[in-house]
């Protein structure tokens, strides 16, 4: 297996690429591609939005690669996600696609698009304390579909989000169906009073609506308020849930960190 | 004129409230009722959601009620929009409707249910520098429809929003009909990288793309990103404005500080 590695939001960083490839190396079941697009640096982003477009259209259009991996998040994928799904190329349809955080708005627009994507570990989280078992857990899924990998509650279909990324796609281009969908959200570094705005903003769609439950993976790095919110991000999750006649369905094992658990979004992907 | 001042988000201070009514009593023009809910602190906000609706309900039902001043912004009046909203009152309908910041998920379905909203400073800038003068224009719109206070650069009809609220409005029965709006919107205390990604949300709405044009009023106390993002707000507006064939206006005199203008809604409040 050929494992394309691309970076459409911000820069990986040259240790975390190492480090990959050290892992890579060690296993000897799959080839590892890390494309120079991924250390570009301009301002926030790996690169101009023409070079991420560009190195993400080129290994889409690859026969020789399996799989591409989304290199870490941060911000800017969106910016790409439409014309990177224009006149797709034939070869984008063979093959797999994982990340997570930013690179939600590309699984939406890819797997919308019928592409098979997944949430999962990405090569930055390297990094991460225990960063290592990260990235075998993606590519013990990439590789070897080992079901260990898995969110080990998901009902398919299903589907996983950075709740912010999450609000910021609907109503754009990008926006999957979410019918009947076990649909699981994580964030990171919010005030829980945005993670409440969020909640409203994401609940009050139909669409979300027609989800067959919502799950809540982990939220990380809470930044205080002021004053005590009053509520956790459980309470938070449930209250809307609650509001808007969608089933919440408790907690899920994704997150920012080095445990998060791979959602593929096909039904068949299993 | 009779002006109530409710709180739908957070608590008002006692300061700000001393200041507004000291004016109010120096002016002569108007009279001020503060409500007692504005006090209430419940976490982060001025009340539970039970009491700061039946504080909003019972000044829109007050056929003595002239104008309903939201007491300040924060984060809470959208948890209780909706039910605000419902049944309304045949008094509701005669009186208007003033504030900023997170009041407009009100100002939006206050207007989309055909009531006289304006954006314009609330009670709480009486403590900002300058916040006499803030508070001077608030009161000379609405007791005096001194045109002075308006945005001076207004094509009606028109509308403004911080954008982040704008953001989360959309795609939930708050939202109104953009169609031929002078859209303004501001922002205060978000990273760019966070303004583009709401722009790119907001730009990919249709109804947004319906708007005469976009400006932007000021954008204050941007957060620093760990690397410079690489455009200033008004590149990202113009952008985000080029890509979607919104018309660009330029920038506006709305923000979160003393010198916010006053938007009136509807077209005929000039």
């Amino acid at each position: 297996m050929r494992i394309a590695v691309v970076a459409p939001s911000c820069p990986l960083k040259p240790e975390a690429a190492e480090a990959v490839e050290a892992i890579v190396a060690e296993r000897g079941d799959c080839e590892l591609a890390i494309h120079p697009q991924c250390f570009l640096v301009d301002g926030h982003f790996a690169g101009p939005d023409a070079a991420r477009l560009a190195a993400l259209r080129e290994v889409m259009a690859d026969p020789s690669v399996d799989a591409v991996w989304f290199a870490r998040g941060g911000y800017g994928s969106n910016r790409i996600a439409e014309a990177a799904l224009a006149d797709l190329p034939a070869a984008a349809r063979g093959k797999f696609y994982m990340g997570y955080s930013d690179a939600g708005f590309l699984l939406a627009g890819l797997h919308k698009a019928g592409m098979a994507v997944a949430w999962g570990p990405m090569p930055q989280d390297a990094l991460r304390d225990g960063g290592d078992t990260a990235i075998h857990r993606a590519l013990n899924w990439l590789v070897l579909r080992d079901a260990s990998a898995l969110e080990p509650h998901l009902q398919r279909p299903a589907m996983a989000f950075n709740l912010t990324v999450l609000s910021n796609l609907l109503g754009t281009p990008l926006e999957p169906d979410f019918t009947g969908v076990d649909l699981v959200v994580e964030e990171v570094s919010e005030h829980f009073y945005r993670i409440d705005r969020t909640m409203f903003h994401v609940t009050a769609s139909a669409n979300v609506r027609r989800a067959a439950r919502l799950r809540l993976g982990r939220v990380a790095d809470v930044l205080s308020n002021d004053v005590e919110f009053g509520a956790d991000e459980q309470a938070i999750v449930a209250d809307w849930c609650a509001r808007s006649g969608i089933a919440f369905g408790g907690r899920a094992d994704i997150g920012h960190d080095a445990q998060n658990r791979v959602v593929p979004f096909k039904r068949e992907e299993a």
